[in-house]
């Protein structure tokens, strides 16, 4: 077999080079050399962010010459996302282009892959510390001649001497330094006791007296992963970190991920690699800020969704991306840390929270133990609105659980300037509903949009979940569109026009753009966020009538992206049934709040498994009502439901006849 | 930094050839090369056993000269290994000689480490089997939507439902193959669980019905390790195989490599990668022999001595080495195969039998429950002949044990001609008392030497241990020596003669052996012997006396090389007190049959804890009596003792008078 050859392949305006095999594509080469290139669709060619312009002409400055020749042809999957100049300008779709000579690729800014804000901050919640972990003190006397007990023995000898503490098993990669530690500390040391298995085991013995003994509980949702360093014996919060999903490049949602795995020879480890990598850099940072190192985490708490689950344990996850969606195991499970390459205490344990059902992860789990629905008795629904949307509904009889494939449209894909919450996003949007013009603010800027002198700097880039809610329940309450989610016709506006899918309200102009093109929502962006919220709604309803509720009296948003969106446009769009918008409010990442709450209360572990596996799943897809449910949902906000709550809180804006009441 | 030189060295007669940095030892260069060198001291430089001659000249064929003046300057220690002659020939310790030059090295055929007999076979022991681990197969009906239950909670629920068993936990590794195992054996399985741990525990998964589980008992010796595979629910030894410890090149005794561990960076690694490579590859050939792959293997128990147990687990064994002698640990510990390195089933525990005490090890307690002395009531004394002599003595009341720095002598090493029991070793000794000549056998033929038409077909190269044995009390018994080990003068014979270290006798004259110089036993080899001897004497005297015995009622030869000495020889040099010779018997690899009882048997680990831990370890070097039965158990076969039916056994040969009755 004769070597491939390799041609030269230059990303602008980063810079950076390389060579790459021939037959890759534009989008490998730019991993292959770290430039970051938006990607939702995990290459499926499906999602057309991944929009880059081959240059053409010698580069003296690279000594290179590029061609639009240089990459494979041009494919008809290709042609909807560019128009005719665009194609003429050389643009392609990295995923799509393969490299076949030497090549200067120019990413232009809205494919760059931003540094994304992470909004996972810490709950202040009560917890009775009960840790997993505890380190004990102990002095010995040295062997002698006349007593040569080992070091082990002398060991357990003095834990129960000076403790009560029962003979613990030993952790083989503790043994391994123990002889050391103990001449080098002149035999006195600190003992971490882990009893979160079936026997309690020693899990580090670290020199002298340790004043602090920590864990790590960990959140890894699809887009972030955030980190909690707890103090073990206080539970006090001692440093918080997040950081993107490193997985993001492999597919920004699940399926993606999913679809990654399968197709792509080894992609489980990539990905697996990839978070394993990320955790420890994680770990590294939270604790070396806190004056600690990454080998002093004596225990680590970890949640995800089912498919982040299955990735992070390196279990391919074929068989969860099929019908019947049967996970590996809906059990806890403890794992040493190194078996997983992580690198913490010699001896730490990872507590890898259940999972509930095949969509139902252990981070909802962790929303559980977090919101203890099981102490109340007002009929609750808990959404955590990830990249799916996980439903837990019911009181202190009985709780079920569903999951609703709401698309990742809420987060910024599939919506035309879709985008992540990241500097220069839309996120939150008013009409007015007399002359149906915005008023907007993007992250990263304190004013509104009509608050800048110079529209120039606004610098918007795209819209973001939040500001995609607001967008619709805006278009919807100015009379833009009507509760079919289409475009009311007849209204003049240099806003409202033909696109190139069909009807779109121009949001933001070029000039108040770093994209230099208008910002718009287009009648495919209010589809997309309709089918979404009309799947969760569709999925409360049927979990009220398997409960027989007739109303709900409280609504719980969980997850990062819940504590950004406005519950009265949520409420507005039909996103769940109506209740007083006071009664609708978020309570953070109460997946991580979960974790902590596991690593720092042994009782929290026994409750998880408890509850994962009482809580019963509702499998929607299999309702016979689902369909018929789902098109009423598809209204804004229904077809038929009454709001009253929502109808009240209108009517002081004077737009209270657009609800049923 | 500049590289170091490299030089062309090449060992004859094996041709190996290759570049070496300059400054590496000759020995080390062998090892680079794949040469085996014989040395038994570890490179400290008292064995002599490395001799190699360094050829001067040049040597078309490689291309090559060499010269003695291209290594290291003679060191003064080398003198008294080397005849004036010899250093002319440009003989040199290969672990003082450095490489300074391009070099050819001859080895002679004395010093190359030679394929030694391994010497361990299975012993038939009454086991009442009851393993650790089972395995269960199980079908299940596989998930669909309306029951979308997890793979291994599925499992779980066929195992209560199938077998009655009750939810073992599941090994990280074990459920990474899981999904896909389950859906390719269309949902029949065998799952191992095992019941070792604190909690049963699921070690494998395998399709379909696995029809035999194996299991793997290994006895790490100092110089040879023996592997048996089992049948885990029949007892059954499938297959039995052995090789050398591949430790053996860093220091052929139990100190040597300590030393090595100390004296090299990394040397303790390298020591547990040797013995983890042997391990694996024995375990391959033992399985794949008999139609098994070793990923087969579900549990692997393992013994050894204490040195060897801590260089397996890799702890630095320098505390070992120095007084108090304190191991690590005591206890039997349990430890997934993985983390060792070592290949078997993927969640395959390793099962370390517990030590007794710094010099009494794993292997020890091995011979306990092989033997349980507990459960009877003769005053027994158990000696496992290794490297080090390791007693055991007591009765159904109480156990004492101890341990003797014996010496290597009894082994071969520290004696002049003295080798490993390896082709052409001496192996049996007779001297006619009347004419003073020998008659021997080597290890490869069957004759005696007297039977022999053609004395140079005979082969000698040196004498082993059980030769060493048979030489000390045929000198005696013939008169040569007297019961202080001294030559008595005045004797007429051919064979008495001076030598470079004092007295000795020819046991093999040039022509009859392959290394063309007489094969002596000299004065020092004999204190050698009375050394190693005395040292085990004083030992079991000092312990009857803690015991309260006036004698005992049977002595038990463990160790392999306790099965190839001569009873009545042991016995006439006063290895061990008197008993009558019927009542000294070898029970063979009893350490070996410990290992195998601990891997078939669950009890047996908890007796071998119990009794690692009741029997009481006695530290000879600080009884104030030692030194003074030590001088007197010097004597042939004691200065005081009686031995009433050693001298009735030596009578009918018509030797009664040399010894008290």
């Amino acid at each position: 077999m004769s070597e491939k050859k390799q041609y030269t392949v230059i990303f602008q305006p980063a810079g950076s080079r390389g060579l790459i095999e021939e037959g890759k594509s534009v989008l490998q080469a730019s991993r292959e050399l770290g430039v970051e290139i938006e990607g939702i669709c995990g290459e499926k060619r499906t999602c057309g962010k991944c929009k880059v312009r081959i240059e053409e002409g010698f580069f003296e400055k690279f000594g290179v010459t590029s061609s639009p020749s240089h990459v494979s042809k041009r494919m008809p999957v290709e042609d909807k996302f560019f128009t005719p100049e665009r194609v003429e300008q050389g643009f392609r779709l990295a995923c799509v282009a393969k490299v076949q000579g030497d090549l200067v690729v120019f990413v232009p800014e809205e494919a760059r892959a931003g540094g994304q804000v992470v909004r996972k901050a810490v709950t202040d919640r009560k917890i009775n510390v009960n840790p997993s972990v505890r380190t004990y003190c102990i002095e010995m006397v040295p062997p002698t001649l006349h007593d040569p007990l080992g070091d082990y023995e002398r060991i357990c000898d003095a834990l129960k001497a000076q403790h009560g503490v029962e003979p613990p098993i030993l952790d083989y990669k503790v043994l391994l330094g123990m002889p050391d530690t103990l001449r080098q500390a002149s035999w006195k040391v600190s003992v971490s006791v882990w009893t979160g298995g079936p026997a309690p085991e020693i899990v580090r013995i670290a020199p002298g007296k340790v004043e602090r003994s920590i864990g790590l509980a960990v959140d890894v949702g699809t887009t972030s992963v955030a980190a909690y360093l707890c103090d073990l014996a206080t539970g006090e919060v001692i440093n918080y970190d997040s950081m993107m999903n490193p997985q993001v490049p492999y597919g920004e949602d699940v399926m993606s991920r999913i679809t990654y795995a399968m197709a792509n020879e080894g992609g489980i480890h990539k990905l697996q690699d990839a978070i394993i990598e990320g955790v420890n850099t994680l770990a590294a940072r939270v604790s070396e800020a806190a004056g600690f190192s990454h080998t002093d985490i004596l225990e680590l708490a970890i949640v995800f969704n089912t498919a982040m689950h299955h990735c992070f344990l390196g279990i391919y996850p074929e068989h969860l991306g099929l019908a019947p969606y049967a996970p590996a195991l809906h059990h806890s499970i403890n794992i040493k840390a190194r078996d997983l390459g992580l690198k913490f205490a010699p001896g730490a344990n990872v507590f890898v929270l259940p999972n509930e059902a095949g969509f139902v992860g252990a981070d909802n789990v962790g929303v559980l133990i977090a919101e203890e629905p099981w102490t109340k008795n007002d009929r609750q629904l808990i959404i955590d609105i990830g990249t799916n949307g996980e439903l837990i509904m019911g009181d202190n009889r009985k709780l079920i659980s569903s999951s609703c494939a709401t698309g990742p449209a809420l987060e910024g894909a599939q919506i035309h300037f879709g985008m992540r919450a990241a500097p220069g996003a839309i996120e939150k949007i008013y009409i007015n509903p007399e002359d149906k013009e915005p008023r907007y603010r993007v992250i990263g800027k304190e004013q509104w949009s009509d608050e800048f002198e110079d529209k120039t700097s606004i610098g918007v880039k795209g819209i973001c979940g939040s500001g995609i809610i607001d967008g619709v329940a805006e278009l919807f309450k100015s009379g833009i569109i009507d509760k079919t989610g289409k475009f009311v016709k007849g209204i003049e506006s240099p806003r409202l026009r033909k696109g190139e899918q069909g009807d779109e309200y121009v949001l933001a102009w070029a000039d108040e753009t770093s994209i230099g093109r208008d910002v718009t929502m287009t009648i495919k962006d209010v589809r997309a966020v309709q089918l979404a919220k009309g799947a969760m709604y569709a999925g409360a309803k049927i979990m009220m009538a398997k409960l027989g509720y007739d109303g709900l009296d409280r609504v719980v948003l969980a997850g990062a992206f819940g504590s950004f969106i406005d519950r009265e446009e949520s409420l507005t769009i039909g996103m769940f049934p109506d209740v007083p918008v006071t009664k609708a409010y978020a309570v953070g990442n109460a997946a991580g709040d979960g974790a902590r709450m596991a690593l720092l209360v042994a009782n929290n572990r026994l409750e998880a498994d408890e509850w994962a596996r009482k809580v019963e799943y509702v499998e929607l897809s299999v309702e016979p009502t689902f369909e018929k449910e789902f098109m009423m949902a598809m209204h804004l906000p229904h077809m038929k439901d009454s709001f009253p709550n929502l109808k009240a809180v209108l009517a002081e804006e004077g737009l209270g006849d657009l609800v049923k009441g």
